[in-house]
């Protein structure tokens, strides 16, 4: 465990500051991940890539399978962009048109709509791989992730929980945080994928402040103003003064507010978490540092579930991804909503343009 | 820690069912507990008496002090009841008409709105056992409670952290269960008033089988039917089949789930806590089971703040209360909301009338 140093504050380490190339397009280019072959990913991307809000901010290039797509298009209507390239063409790092990154070649016969499977699974790895590469030498300017299938990523003996760790350790990035964000609710974990008995002994004064000043930086770049931040407490009514808990709201929590408070950042102290969420406090807050996984995604996918944007903050790259899974019960039937992506793709253009 | 036997259900046991006197009236008579002096308490049981909803549904004794609804009822030109009785006076027991019952014969000269007072705390305690006790010898149909003050309790030598506590103390329950509960949504808790750090190691089949009882009992009774209950797990995703926490889905949760299946409950799997709120669930949940304080009292009061009411189920005694706090910032000012306590009167009437 290191010790709370509290580092200055520093903009490059949000992911929203990469360098750009953005040679032949006005626009940022974003890698758009396929996901999972057998979810709702290939409908949803080829449904994206017609909407012209979407070609208005930026340009897609779906990271996927040349293959899957064709079929999944042919069998609900949906066109396909005019190009496709190979992973190892070149010209895709320059292309200003919407295109097809071509890299798993899987035969669409040996595979099944909401039916797990291993080489899905692996495809789905290896679409997000590529993509960190591109974002890595900014060959793109951000990656937008179609969802992906735990069990499948399983199946092919890939252990990790989800994007957010594979996109940490593929860019060494040890302080990062997930940013769940909507019009109406945004919301920053500062631990996630764990159990609720192991919240208590993970929590550190470092972790919370990282997870403030990240969440802090996003939400200035996406409001354009300073953000009022409020940070949870732990236990029940914020431990009322130690009568719940073993105080951690004194002892871990507050010290890193009042380290964010001497930095500048316009932060609440410790709020009982049940009443840091009603109506007119939501109205009086742009972002919630959030002590555990469903402190935050209850009340955000409660009231934001179809248009909200999972971010990772703290990484070299820009990445955004939608807050759905692979609905393995409707994929290839053409009924998923595509609010979610069309956020994601959105907040990824307009976290990556107009940097300096 | 007692075994998890899973006794026969018994209506009796949930509070809802007591034996009425109800002589003199068709309306139940309840008692409506006044809280803490210095709070918003005496103003909106005043002006809950004027509301024509409350008195077409029950008929409601102030369980208070005559000299402090005085005061504040000339301060806001508030009605008072055309009668009331010293605690001793038998004529109470009988009356049908909304009434005072004068308990502790406060100077309000003595007392300040919005500042904490061991005499207030003192007295809060008072009418809310006088209310028990009442209770108990069927003198009144229910008890409906005002907001009290915890450090106003404490100030005055009395440790309970709060209503539920005390009630069950006074009633010999071992067994109880807190509910709150509004049209849009309803939460029962398995744990309450404890440290996060706490949960796992207090979480038992048996406790989460009684609040799984308890409540569906409560909500066939308000909603008529047989409700839907959907049980929350403990740990994000509810534990991803043991990736996330200790399985305390499959081996502390799902065990109290399937005796409740047995007895004819129609009741959910433990469900990802962070999906089980979406707008889709809610509409096909009538009542949600959940493991701690804040995962159910966040979604609660961020969808149904000012119209839930607070039941506590297993007492031998119907009573429901506000959920909101004394609200000291705006005390004796005449602007607080009396949505909440509406609403937990008529649900008290609600539950104590039309029974066998």
């Amino acid at each position: 465990m290191s010790s709370p140093v509290y580092t200055k504050y520093r903009l490059e380490n949000t992911g929203l500051n990469p360098a750009l190339k953005n040679s032949s397009s006005e626009l940022p280019r974003i890698a758009l991940t396929m996901g999972d072959p057998c979810g709702v990913g290939p409908e949803i991307c080829l449904r994206l890539l017609a909407e012209q809000v979407v070609a208005d901010v930026c340009v897609p290039l779906i990271f996927g399978d040349l293959s899957i797509l064709k079929a999944v298009g042919s069998r609900l209507n949906l066109s396909l962009p005019a190009t496709s390239y190979e992973l190892g063409d070149d010209r895709w790092h320059s292309t200003a048109a919407p295109a097809i990154v071509n890299i798993s070649h899987l035969d669409p016969g040996a595979i099944s709509p909401g039916v797990v499977s291993a080489v899905a699974g692996q495809s789905s790895y290896d679409y997000l791989l590529a993509a960190i590469d591109a974002a890595k030498s900014s060959d793109v300017d951000a990656i937008c992730t179609a969802p992906i299938n735990k069990e499948a990523l399983s199946a092919a003996g890939i252990p990790h929980p989800g994007h957010t760790e594979i996109l940490a350790e593929q860019t060494a990035t040890d302080d990062y945080c997930m940013l769940m964000t909507s019009d109406v609710i945004s919301c920053a974990l500062v631990t996630t994928h764990i159990g609720l008995g192991d919240v208590t002994s993970q929590l550190t004064t470092e972790r919370i402040l990282s997870a403030i000043r990240l969440s802090a930086a996003a939400l200035r770049r996406i409001r354009g103003r300073d953000p009022r931040v409020v940070v949870c407490g732990l236990n029940p009514h914020a431990g009322e003064h130690g009568l719940f808990g073993n105080r951690e709201e004194e002892l871990v929590i507050q010290p890193a507010i009042d380290a964010a408070k001497s930095e500048g950042i316009n932060i609440s102290d410790p709020m009982p978490p049940d009443t840091a969420f009603l109506p007119s406090q939501r109205e009086a807050t742009d972002v919630y540092v959030c002590m555990y996984h469903d402190q935050g995604l209850i009340p955000l996918k409660a009231l934001a579930f179809d248009t909200a944007v999972n971010v990772t903050l703290g990484l070299p790259i820009v990445r955004t991804s939608v807050d759905h899974g692979t609905a393995f019960d409707i994929a290839w039937q053409g009924v998923a909503e595509i609010s979610s992506l069309e956020s994601a793709m959105r907040l990824a253009a307009k976290l990556t343009a107009g940097k300096k």
